[in-house]
């Protein structure tokens, strides 16, 4: 008998008969024998509409207030979930954010949980009770209602799996679970069983977006096993845990993408001391956020400095760069948007010299030609002309063994 | 500067202009150096909508989470206006029911209030913040939240005033005061400044359907002054308050009547003790409710026993009469739906003698058949065929001076 706490996504809370479904697989787990602890998050949509409506009164309204109608979205959910489960004969008991108590700061809309009071959830378990807990929302010290923003209820499933030293933390979403890359791009991407949680992070930072961020963080930081895995489709999904000595690790266990960024490139800025921060400095100040970041090693008294921002910002970035060139006397500012960022990810390249060079030797091998490079210690990201994102995916990921195997 | 407790139903907070159009009152009486305490409903018809949500999932589920998913309704409306007031430059803060606390008992539902703690929303009009609290909903022992059942709102504001010792609680409505009979049948009815508790508990129940009669007895037993005005025309409405001795009473407030009742004859019935209890109880037993009651004084030891119920109470009425007359040797059951009761209403009929018979004198020179009669202390209800109610009306209004003065 195992303690799971398992989070549902709005898709999963979408409709009536979706709810159905979800209290059907809760009440197949009970039956097993287990005790379940459920997280959701709002109906899909619904959120979204009770923000409109708040913002059409006042979009710069108190933020306090937003939080205060938000939170009603996952309020109706858990309701209608613990109904669903008491039909099918399953005690059930909903809890809103206040309720259990699940403590925040006072950082509405973004709000950070402190503390989740788990008394009420064990003794329910115990009693045979599933608790349905709100996402997303928790109270704060003056009996305010907060939410954690976007994506929230990841971190409610993980915060109190880890406050119930749950032995697994479930996230059901509608994927079945982590691929070694995009397989709408590469249709023959492999699920994988595991993945470590730094490895998580790259590839949720780089754009295969399942899990929220922050979740992934908490659980690795409060050790909480993870498990995505899909409503939908049965499956024993993705396992996200510590890095594990005893298991054969993979080289590599992704490749991640991210056709949204432009890059941006000076050239000829003197190479002095004190550089790159007057570069990126009006860059920060002017509220845009950089990417990479590469600089050369500088000949002749001059160097090139290049850096990546998200495309919605690349005319902003250009205009900057021109004022900031002028001042500091560098050559020229020119940039590209027609760019992608290909990525390599696997805590196996730690202990493992030549990834770097296999990746690069199978680019130009396929007739690819490298913008930018820059590499982390699990990580190797290249940028690349836009034109040849498919075959640069499609290229590294039979060249590293990511391949389903056959059957 | 005075403290007032406003309460603004689902019609007035049926839209964002709505909710708007609100503010600017709330606004105005602020301006005018009040403090003021705002109590709302749901948006007119989302109780409803959320209600029916659940019982889509299971009719006969536990009324805990029923009264979890209806109380969003009020939450979204309090953000929602607290929002519009910010923006005219009011300060304004929500609280749900638990935040203030409004303590009540654990009847899911159709709880009652046991308590409302009031610092709160003290500190806050001291401290020039208009609270906008959510009708219809409290926390009862155990942290569940509950509702208070239909109209409930009009109870939380009546509430709020009394654990305040507000000066006046008003309740905005779509109706502009309570008038001397249903416009609608005659169109000289007048608005009343002023009514009694008593008169108003009388023609509520009678179909006046203004106020929910909870929240008048509630104002009556702690004395708060009530006024019903309209949200959407300026105007004084019509208060509510304590007899008062000094001022000029009328002998007739209103004339309220009701359509929906049907009646039931039993003839011929042994007269002798218990016979009441031996035809009544088997009706209650049916969870039939019986309005009026009319026992004659029977002669050759045999009465007659006529009783008034819901309309749509009436066949399975007669039913059960047809058994109960077999077991006790009656004659015969008979009845009628096509009828209606009238009544006349005013505490200043205890002191005037007269007043029944000029009622039955005016119905009779119109040639109105009277069937039953009933009175109470500040009541006479006659019951008669329904195809003369608006001459009833319109003759016992002319007769007893109750229309529009001229100008």
């Amino acid at each position: 008998m195992a303690l799971i706490v398992q989070k549902y996504g709005g898709t999963s809370m979408g409709s009536v008969e979706r709810i159905e479904h979800v209290a059907h697989k809760v009440a197949s787990w009970r039956q097993q024998g287990h005790q379940v602890i459920v997280v959701v998050s709002a109906m899909s949509g619904e959120t979204d509409r009770l923000l409109k409506l708040a913002k059409s009164i006042d979009p710069r309204g108190s933020k306090r207030e937003f939080d205060q109608i938000a939170a009603t979205g996952e309020q109706v959910t858990i309701g209608l979930l613990a109904l669903a489960l008491g039909k099918l004969g399953v005690q059930a008991r909903s809890y809103t954010g206040w309720q259990v108590p699940i403590r925040t700061d006072d950082a509405h809309m973004k709000a950070r949980i402190q503390d989740i009071d788990a008394q009420r959830l064990r003794n329910d378990c115990e009693a045979g009770i599933v608790p349905v807990v709100a996402g997303f929302q928790g109270i704060c010290a003056d009996n305010s209602v907060a939410t954690l923003g976007r994506g929230g209820s990841d971190t409610t499933g993980v915060a109190i799996a880890a406050a119930l030293k749950a032995d697994e933390c479930q996230i059901y979403t509608d994927v079945d679970g982590v691929y070694t890359t995009d397989p709408r791009v590469e249709p023959k991407a492999r699920r994988l069983d595991r993945i470590t949680f730094e490895e998580m992070l790259e590839l949720a930072s780089l754009g295969s977006k399942v899990l929220q961020i922050r979740s992934v963080e908490f659980a690795g930081k409060y050790k909480v096993p993870l498990r995505v895995l899909s409503t939908f489709v049965e499956g024993p999904g993705t396992l996200i845990t510590l890095e594990d000595n005893k298991m054969e690790e993979p080289l590599i266990s992704g490749i991640a993408f991210n056709r949204d960024e432009a890059q941006v490139t000076m050239t000829g800025v003197p190479d002095r001391p004190g550089i790159a921060a007057a570069i990126l400095g009006p860059v920060g100040d002017a509220n845009i956020e950089v990417d990479m970041i590469v600089q050369n090693v500088g000949g002749d008294g001059a160097t090139d400095f290049t850096f990546t921002v998200h495309r919605n910002d690349y005319e902003r970035a250009l205009e900057v760069m021109r004022k900031v060139a002028d001042e500091l006397g560098a050559v020229g500012v020119s940039g590209a948007t027609d760019i992608v960022k290909v990525s390599l990810v696997g805590v196996g390249m730690r202990s493992h010299a030549g990834i770097a060079s296999q990746m690069f030797k199978s680019l130009a091998s396929a007739g690819i030609n490298i913008r930018m490079i820059s590499t982390s210690e699990i990580k190797i990201s290249v940028v690349i002309d836009e034109m040849y994102l498919e075959l640069a995916v499609r290229t590294l990921h039979k060249a590293f063994g990511l391949e389903e195997a056959a059957a």
